[in-house]
């Protein structure tokens, strides 16, 4: 029996890993929940998972939720970052699935490893903004740093069973997003709900800007090369439309394994849960017969400059990948609440790593510093 | 060091595999090399290369053979059976490249595993003939079995690191050979030249006959049965005109992995010596955004009649298996002789099989007895 902890139960990502926890009761346990603000939403949640720990970020609806749950409901109440670092590191927990939105996650996931939990990671920023910390602090804890991203997923099963040593490259694969077709010219006028129309992935919005600008592909390079201890040279960026084959490994004798599935969540999200095993999941298989053809091209650098900007990032090294990500998170928002076109997300972040002077991560606060610096310097720009 | 016989060094799998020596003298030396009846080739192989011993299955062949290399040589010259036999299970042999084509490759793999050599296989009528024995016997005397096949390399790099009981289905790929959009109709008119022209792979004339009538997949199909230990309604086949996706393994969750490469049979047989590293190949690497599309579709089984008789073969089990084989052997002779239409092919598998009273296969001469039966029984229906 596995017990989990979940940072970011109401969101996208926590709630099909919820799936997954009913699909095999025998196998997991959610020992805690933690949310932004959903009160209602945790609250049905907690009443039926009854965890022991629960947290809200917002100290005053986590006085509503203790109300609500009284006094003899099981489940302890907690709140701010506080109670949500508790929690992270709370004794039962074998497995923490990290998948607050943004730089907020990072902090908690950072307590989890250092209390010596298992981390199954969908919050791509804990690893762009501190890789390297996180991933020494990992392996000085002995804990597994498995990801939830399927791309991620997908370059740890094609290692499984090969030998590092042998690897060639990653590659890997981009749907493209929305405007993967639209003219160049045409990407000026983009609404946000334009943007927010992902043809193949339902997820999140802040992740699905992500993928119309291919800043995604961006921060999963650097994660890439954190996670999997690779050079730059070693990872390719190669457009796949269907989404089908979810990333691939290239070894010296010029052999690809890949991993194929349907485009959900939920297949990651169980293997990060049951690595290396394969568990069953409700979801239906893969028909590459109905599917019929899978294509593949060179993403265009002139369309999609995110990509360029988040190599250079993880070339230059040390606060800058924190800063394009700060960045990045502003423009996004801004773009998302209408105060910014859609062109304009890569200027902002190409100007504000560009003002920026880059600093050694020699620790979390040093991380959120660059952040900060970050948030500043983009608004400043808008 | 791996110090290596080759059985078939003068066919297609027997030279790409002298080119997979010669790219890494560091890690492989050729100690012995067998060859039917191309004295000039041999020749030529064992000046290059200097094995200790090497055979001719013509005894006259092998008398030249020697007369031309003269006494000094320090190569050794064997002939006949019993001369590929002590070949293939010579002292200094680690692993045995067993690619003789068809039936006359099973006796000597046999000796090659009773003398515990590591098998790197290719010639698939070993495990379709005598499958349960060849496998019992290499896990007696603790041999490795790695196949030479690209499908079968294939599944056995997307097992790797994974788990066995997780496995849902191995979905061998079939490239659909040079008659996948002739309509039924004209199939009757195919000439062998028509026949011989694979759109993707160069290999020798047998396989590409049974390239072009799916026979090769139905062989495949029992095959994988065999060397993976699998149940028949675990595994597919799937059109893949490209021949890119070599094959896959499906697991209980979903996730397919898949190995991918150019069509090239250097790149498994360089896998199978150098299993489980990937050591480097004078092949280009494989540029999908240059393939640009892969497909898939499903076979059609009126057009393709060897892939059920082979699935029926399989169900049947005991002798029947290599029945299919010595009959399939006999028709694509005669088609490639032009004595026999190509649309005949599966009528002779299919009358042969139908006549045949299946019995237990305990032994090696009960094998060779059904292939007998079979050629015999297949040339009257001609």
């Amino acid at each position: 029996m596995k017990k989990i902890a979940i940072l970011g139960s109401t969101g996208s990502i926590g709630l099909t890993s919820l799936k997954v926890v009913e699909a095999h009761p025998e196998e997991y346990q959610v020992i805690a929940l933690v949310a932004g603000k959903n009160l209602d939403l945790l609250e049905k949640q907690i009443r039926k998972f009854h965890p022991k720990g629960a947290a809200l970020l917002e100290p005053d609806l986590a006085e509503e939720l203790k109300c609500r749950l009284g006094r003899n409901s099981g489940t302890e109440i907690y709140s701010g970052h506080e109670g949500v670092n508790r929690l992270a590191a709370m004794e039962e927990v074998d497995t923490v699935i990290s998948a607050m939105a943004g730089a907020s996650g990072l902090i908690p996931t950072f307590a989890a490893i250092q209390a010596g939990k298992d981390i199954a990671l969908a919050n791509k920023e804990t690893i762009v903004m501190a890789g390297p910390l996180v991933m020494d602090e990992g392996r000085k804890r002995g804990v597994s740093i498995i990801p939830i991203d399927s791309e991620h997923s997908a370059i740890l099963q094609s290692l499984q069973g090969h030998q590092k040593e042998d690897l060639r490259r990653v590659i890997l694969t981009a749907s493209g997003g929305p405007f993967l077709d639209l003219p160049y010219e045409e990407m000026k006028r983009v609404s946000p709900e334009q943007a927010l129309r992902h043809p193949n992935w339902n997820m999140g919005p802040k992740v699905t800007i992500d993928s119309a600008t291919l800043m995604n592909k961006g921060l999963e390079t650097i994660e890439a090369l954190w996670l999997f201890d690779l050079k730059i040279e070693q990872i390719s960026v190669i457009i796949h439309p269907q989404s089908i084959i979810h990333s691939m490994v290239e070894y010296k004798d010029g052999s690809i394994i890949a991993q194929l599935g349907i485009p959900d969540m939920l297949t990651p999200i169980s293997y990060a849960l049951s690595y290396p095993q394969h568990l069953g999941t409700p979801l239906p298989f893969l028909n590459l017969e109905e599917i019929g053809s899978l294509s593949f091209r060179k993403p265009d650098p002139k369309k999609f400059r995110c990509l360029d900007l988040a190599r250079s990032a993880a070339e230059t090294g040390g606060s800058m990948p924190a800063v394009l990500n700060g960045a990045n998170e502003i423009a996004v928002d801004l773009f998302l609440k209408r105060k910014m076109d859609f062109f304009r997300i890569p200027d902002v972040i190409e100007r504000t790593m560009g003002a920026h002077k880059t600093f050694r991560i020699d620790g979390i606060e040093s991380v959120m510093e660059a952040d900060r610096w970050a948030r500043q310097k983009a608004m400043a720009f808008i």
